[in-house]
């Protein structure tokens, strides 16, 4: 069906469909002074589609809803459309729709639609103690990269940076996240027994995963990989990045939970054990810090 | 899956979705003084849904993501959803999940999904000289409703009404559209040859499918069942209705093509005819007034 019908029509062999929509707003979730166009465009369709993929399915739609000021500079929503179609490419997906309208403020409203080619989905509902916790993709690259913007120690998009090396690459990890969409298909082949999509922290993730399937989580902090950008980070604020690596969101990691022997594949990294219980723990002992992003605050 | 993980399954035994989407922002799609809170939602839901049977298909699932300030009433965005759920109920389908968050105005994106249960899709771009153009749905109605409530002609939502009879049916229309779901699978299965929702008006409506399909389709406007609620709002306005019915929008009624010698399906009736050329004519000459609600004014 070409666009422009009254709505697309989407190949989804499995006959399941995995679907998910968020709401983007301008000051909430991205800042024009902090992120281009093209940036926030990767961001917004990247957040859609790595949930898709956490449930181990294989991306495959995105829909765009866009409320612009009818002043917004149109090169702003084509650069926009680029970040998200370039997005949808690295993931496997393509734009079937979208509709615009227009508002006071920028908003978008996104739906990414995956099939599972076959399998069962992968929830948070799984995990059984004795069972692997283990990681795929970055994990405090984007807190660190927006400490340093809440700092003031990188310039503004596409002005050329004063970042250089790994502080830049945070901030740019910031800016446009890289989940690592196959590891949640692949986690899936493999057996994994749950899975979530690392958006609100670490640690606030695995309790999503400890909650629904009524176990506790053990997390020992040094296997937990850090980045060379966030310890460069940590080193030009003069911080620590352990709040970064263990609560902060939005790289859009996948962890996972897997049955004990269990090969874990490609790119996933054992991080900690599932045990009888409840709540999260790190090496062994109650994190007492900020677990992650507060929807609520 | 339960609601609350990554992302939603649905089952779409087809293997063909049919998804579209919509934003809706308060001050442009609704007003909080002319529309209640399940009158918004039962518009937002209807707008996606009608649009998915417009193709043939079976609506299935919505997707909802809200933006609202956090300080509106609690109880105005349950009484929302509360709309969204009864029109779902309406077309027969439901709310598999959705997003919130915190912005200065009310904005939603709608994500509506549906089924082709094992037909082509029916889409605008089929309609063939000789076929026979035909209506299902109210038409004029939320147009009528809508220069009521501009005219101060009508309270608000949930004030009790000074209008009564057909012009507070004309009223309830716009804040309620009803869309004829069925009627579009119903078309499909009786052989369609193009389908549009009628959203933006019958004239600019038939339009799209004219342009699609490159034809000429001509409206016998004797023929356009004019219902008692629009002429009673005509009556007190002291106006015409024939703009409300040709170009009023947001009825969400069904306009078909179907081959010559169809039987059309119940509720389906004849108002028009496909002839070779282009454009949209009535009774045989051109249309110089406004066809349809114009996206771009």
């Amino acid at each position: 069906v070409p666009a422009g019908d009254d709505a697309a029509v989407l190949r989804i062999p499995d006959g399941r469909v995995v679907a998910t929509t968020d709401v983007l707003v301008e000051g909430r979730h991205f800042r024009r002074d902090w992120s281009g166009p093209a940036d926030v465009g990767v961001k917004a369709a990247a957040q859609n589609l790595a949930d898709v993929a956490a449930m181990g399915a294989l991306p495959r739609t995105l829909l765009v809803g866009l409320a612009c000021p009818p002043e917004l500079d149109a090169d702003w929503v084509l650069d926009l459309m680029r970040g998200m179609v370039a997005e949808c490419g690295r993931a496997g997906a393509s734009i079937a729709g979208g509709d615009v309208t227009a508002a006071a403020s920028i908003m978008l409203g996104i739906t990414a639609l995956g099939d599972l080619a076959g399998r069962p989905p992968v929830t948070r509902a799984g995990a059984r103690p004795q069972d692997v916790v283990a990681l795929a993709g970055r994990i405090g690259w984007s807190a660190a990269g927006l400490a340093l913007l809440q700092a003031g120690a990188a310039a503004g998009p596409g002005t050329g940076s004063d970042l250089t090396g790994g502080p830049l690459a945070a901030v740019q990890a910031h800016r446009r996240p890289q989940p690592p969409y196959l590891a949640g298909p692949e986690a899936a082949r493999a057996g994994a027994s749950a899975m979530v999509d690392v958006s609100d922290g670490l640690l606030a993730d695995l309790g999503h995963i400890a909650a629904a399937s009524g176990v506790c989580i053990d997390v020992d902090e040094a296997a937990v990989p850090v980045g060379e950008p966030v310890t460069a980070a940590a080193g030009l604020l003069g911080t620590d990045s352990r709040d970064w690596i263990l609560a902060g969101g939005e790289d859009h990691a996948r962890a996972a939970t897997f049955p004990a022997g269990a090969v874990l594949p490609p790119g996933w990294i054992a991080i900690g054990a599932v045990r009888a219980g409840s709540g999260v723990t790190v090496n062994g002992a109650a994190w007492t810090r900020a677990a992650g992003w507060d929807h609520f605050r």
